[in-house]
């Protein structure tokens, strides 16, 4: 390891929450397809308890609304001295039925930057939480 | 959709080569661990055939040396008007053994920003690749 390359750190809790609602804005969906990893990009939202995004009916991300376990991961990183931080979520993917949530969630000011009607919305309830910081703060 | 919101674009794989290689340095790593999806970002580099990336025994990637299905997801966004792109490599990971060509991935430019010795290349072979742009080019 150069002097650039600092260790891992492990982030707490609250840091993670605060990387995760407040400095990303695109995430990596990891999934199961067919018996095959599938990574794939979403906007999200995220509070304390769970991430949402949203798609639409008939895509790949779609089949999530069943209730599947996902990774659900956002990071940023700096070439210039190797560093950056990454947080990463475990849990399971729903589909939103509540007629009133999903309202409040139209409402809101997450738009899919891809989705179609009729629009689809996810949510991973989180039930791990992770995150690492690799070289300087 | 709004205005800003335009559809996605299928890329070429020309196109798909040119972003991997030149415009994405690190990308992230989806893979089945103990039954579970899981993503991990990793720096990597790549050519037209192949992604090559470094770890260290004993880490959660080292478990794909082995030769195991991997999905390696590589984007850009552009909150400003919703634009960005995405490549998707899928593919077998497998661990690079031939003493050769790890001294000349050892004498290249990738140096892994969080692995430490023993260090382990990692391979993954191209055999899907597929992308997408949203919004503006």
């Amino acid at each position: 390891m150069t002097e650039h390359e600092g260790p891992l750190h492990p982030l707490s809790r609250k840091e993670c929450l605060e990387l995760l609602q407040y400095h990303g804005f695109v995430g990596r969906l990891g999934f199961i397809d067919g018996g095959r990893p599938m990574v794939l990009p979403v906007n999200y939202l995220a509070d304390d308890s769970a991430v949402v995004f949203s798609t639409h009916e008939g895509s790949v991300l779609g089949s999530l609304a069943a209730g599947v376990d996902v990774a659900f991961e956002v990071d940023d990183s700096r070439p210039l001295d190797h560093s950056g931080w990454s947080v990463l979520v475990r849990g399971t993917a729903r589909a939103v039925t509540d007629p009133e949530e999903v309202e409040a969630l139209r409402r809101g000011s997450l738009r899919s930057w891809a989705a179609r009607a009729p629009e689809l919305w996810i949510r991973i309830e989180i039930a791990e939480l992770s995150g690492r910081r690799l070289g300087r703060r």
